[in-house]
């Protein structure tokens, strides 16, 4: 709940990760959350360090589109201008201050009900692969992954079948103390944007570390025609890590968008996705160490 | 004509204009051509610098996804290979030497007819702008300028209109020695992608030097209220450049593509276009001066 003299804010963020050595904050190492608190901490004049939580702690050289986080902020007598802080006021202030890698998109007020992480339903990423010299854009080597063959989606889609619904993806997440691996794929399908390049839009209730980038991996092996598309569905039940799935490099990888229910469920859901997956995230640092690099 | 052992190829060409130069080779800064050159001059051990010529001499900071060059490259006995270079070798070949802000998207052997330059029939660029926080996206600021106010569309394309068709662009082109300014605008419209960008799609038989950014900024002046729609039409037909028009930064500016009439008619289009702009490229540097950063 925000102190009283604080507002809650939800923030939708965008950037680039090449810069970043991921979301979470980390000792002496550049991260999104920093950068972002350390402009809050700026505009806001807070004698105490804000913080910012968000939906989706990508790793190092993960993009995002569409973050989501919220934060609480001083209003009327606690703010700088003595004034309640309006949305244009804090995006303009906020774009004073961020480095040109991170855009804070949309600010809205919202009730303390709204949790950026514990309200969200699903979180969806894309990872995009240019697989022929045409579709090779050096304007986007950035945010796109280059393979040096062609890609069978049709094959790719069959064995990302496999993965919709409810599994435990032990299977392609990094090894963990505590919490769950069950996670619920709603969407896994690959398709050619108007670039010609492959694009997977994956979206889940939640991913644990790395899930995206092992799952791409699999269905890159199938792609290739070096595996069967049923070969993913076997990795799945097997339940454990498989040597020939490539953990992907995060560069390919972008957080498109998060969504939250109506309001009036905010504070519903917080509950039942504290009980799900524990009070600590799936993907917090202090548990799984940090090196977050792939 | 392509000297014996020789053959011509187009080459579709795709580029980040952020660290060169531009497109034509000077001495001692980096350029796209340069890097070509370069390239092919190592893959084809050729003895003597390979000479490329491109449809659209793009500034310094412009950007490329459909460039097209043609280039004459020993073939059959003055070939590395002593075989016939095929079009996936020479592919290969130039992407294992070419830096990643440069690629090749397609090499097609073609006739002697085939002149990249004076066979075109038009050129297509694009001009993106980010008028809100909400289109800003860090992962595209290479490509897209961002704009503190929202853009009047529909303004700007009342504007847009009276540039239509052929006129003297005399106003919108860098002073030079001999040529015509006079340039035939085929499209020339507003629209917002996907990510609510707004996005010029202008397309004419050639532009002069700076002629793109020139006219959007002169749209931009309307976008933004400070003119009525009327006033662009006015500068055009006064044939003076006025003060009032900003030349927009390079980066917005990327050239989408390139058209050519059927083989059969390239030669024929080759000598129109010749005798219409005259021999020498109307932005040849040697003519409008080396400094090509704005």
């Amino acid at each position: 709940m925000p102190s009283p003299g604080h507002a809650r804010w939800r923030l939708d963020i965008a950037y680039d990760g090449s810069g970043f050595h991921g979301w979470a904050r980390q000792p002496g190492v550049r991260t999104v959350e920093s950068v972002i608190t350390d402009a809050l901490t700026t505009i806001t004049a807070a004698t105490t360090r804000v913080d910012v939580t968000c939906a989706g702690r990508t790793d190092a050289g993960v993009h995002a589109r569409g973050q989501v986080a919220h934060v609480d902020l001083p209003d009327g007598e606690g703010a700088r201008s003595e004034q309640t802080l309006g949305e244009p006021t804090l995006l303009r202030r906020l774009q004073g201050v961020l480095p040109d890698d991170v855009a804070v998109t949309a600010a809205t007020r919202v009730s303390a009900d709204f949790d950026a992480r514990f309200s969200a339903v699903w979180r969806r990423y894309a990872y995009r692969i240019a697989d022929s010299y045409a579709a090779r854009d050096p304007l986007r080597r950035t945010d796109v992954l280059e393979h040096p063959r062609s890609l069978d989606l049709e094959a790719m889609n069959v064995a990302a079948g496999s993965l919709l619904g409810e599994h435990d993806f032990a299977a392609f997440c990094r090894a963990r103390v505590g919490g769950t691996t069950i996670r619920r794929i709603l969407d896994c399908a690959w398709s050619r944007d108007g670039a010609g390049r492959a694009v997977l839009d994956i979206r889940a209730d939640a991913f644990c570390h790395s899930m995206v980038r092992s799952v791409v991996g699999a269905l890159i092996a199938v792609g290739d025609g070096r595996r069967e598309p049923d070969w993913v569905g076997e990795i799945l039940d097997r339940g454990e890590r498989d040597p020939g799935v490539r953990v992907m490099p995060a560069h390919g990888l972008t957080l498109e968008e998060v969504g939250y229910p109506p309001p009036q469920e905010w504070a519903a859901r917080q509950e039942v996705t504290r009980v799900l997956r524990g009070e600590s995230a799936e993907d917090d640092p202090a548990l799984t160490g940090n090196d977050r690099s792939r």
